[in-house]
């Protein structure tokens, strides 16, 4: 059974800001076979902690808008004044390649994701509560009162569109939270609709 | 978060004759929560190392046809000369609890639970290649030839089937199967359909 004949799987993770997808996303490396995640371009300030080029391309709102005026950026978005796109390198030579790529994209982006990939998987990563998220965006302590109610006040919006999602996860613990989202990107890789090769394979090794 | 106010989860698992699905289904007990195993009514006859009311409910044709005809059994199949069926027990009860329940039916019977259920998730179970399940029908030594050679060809039939079913898992490595069953169903538990319900729970967890 050649599971590189199946077809590449492109992931779409969203979370209110503070809720510790990048803590999550760093947790999936070497979990996941063929496993690409694709780093997003930001003209945000960087933070304590982040590293460019990992966590995202932090880049000028200049550069920022000169790859976009030059059709070098996938998708893109404005959301707290600060520019997200993700660049239109390699997603779809990862993604031909069979690989399972993951986006890590705000809201707006990933609307725009799923119109331009209808066959991806999309998962909101939520807090278990609010106050548990107005906790983890204080110990981050890099953020004034008024951005932090700025940024609650955003997440409860963001997450009234979760339901537009394919998979909602709750970030509680760490380890079950990286589970779950593992258990996803495996279930989804034995979709039919991404394994039909499969059945034609098992009759003809007769 | 309470788990236990997400909707039920039905699991549809078809396979082959000899595929190693009741191997299968009994690896399953003690990894899935609030996990039900649905056991089916057969004509047929018990093979050696089978339990009645375990493996199925081994009953004559008399009883059966009687137990239908008072509408007893929710789906039922005829299949190679014998009769197959749901009892319509506790398999709404335990849907309406919260629970995940494992129905192991074939492909016929498949097709009408996923009309009557059409939030049910259906799993297709095959061997790795048509010799090995050949090799595993001979190793069981409980059929004639002239039986070995009538299942592979129904399993060629019914493979063709697969199609649509939600997901393909190969029953290569019993463990490896048995994780991506698992996978399929913690991933379904995490399914927006089943789980809105946790976004309001978020927010007015203020």
């Amino acid at each position: 059974m050649s599971e590189n004949k199946r077809k590449g799987l492109l992931i779409v993770l969203s979370a209110p800001s503070g809720c510790g997808k990048d803590t999550v996303l760093a947790s999936l490396d070497g979990k996941i076979d063929n496993f690409r995640r694709s780093v997003s371009m930001t003209t945000r300030k960087k933070r304590d902690g982040e590293t460019d080029g990992l966590d995202y391309y932090f880049v000028t709102p200049e550069y920022f808008l000169e790859r976009l005026s030059r059709g070098q950026i996938l998708e893109h978005t404005n959301y707290n004044g600060n520019y997200y796109g993700t660049p239109k390198t390699t997603v779809d030579e990862w993604l031909k390649n069979g690989d399972t790529v993951i986006l890590k994209i705000e809201v707006e982006g990933a609307k725009n994701i799923r119109s331009l990939y209808p066959d991806s998987v999309s998962i909101f990563l939520v807090p278990p509560s609010m106050s548990s998220l107005e906790k983890r965006l204080r110990k981050r302590n890099s953020d004034s009162d008024e951005e932090i109610q700025s940024r609650l006040t955003i997440a409860q919006n963001e997450m009234k569109n979760a339901v537009n999602y394919d998979y909602i996860v709750v970030n509680d613990k760490l380890e079950t939270a990286v589970e779950d989202i593992c258990a996803i990107i495996n279930a989804e890789r034995h979709r039919t609709s991404r394994s039909k090769n499969i059945i034609s394979e098992v009759i003809s090794n007769a």
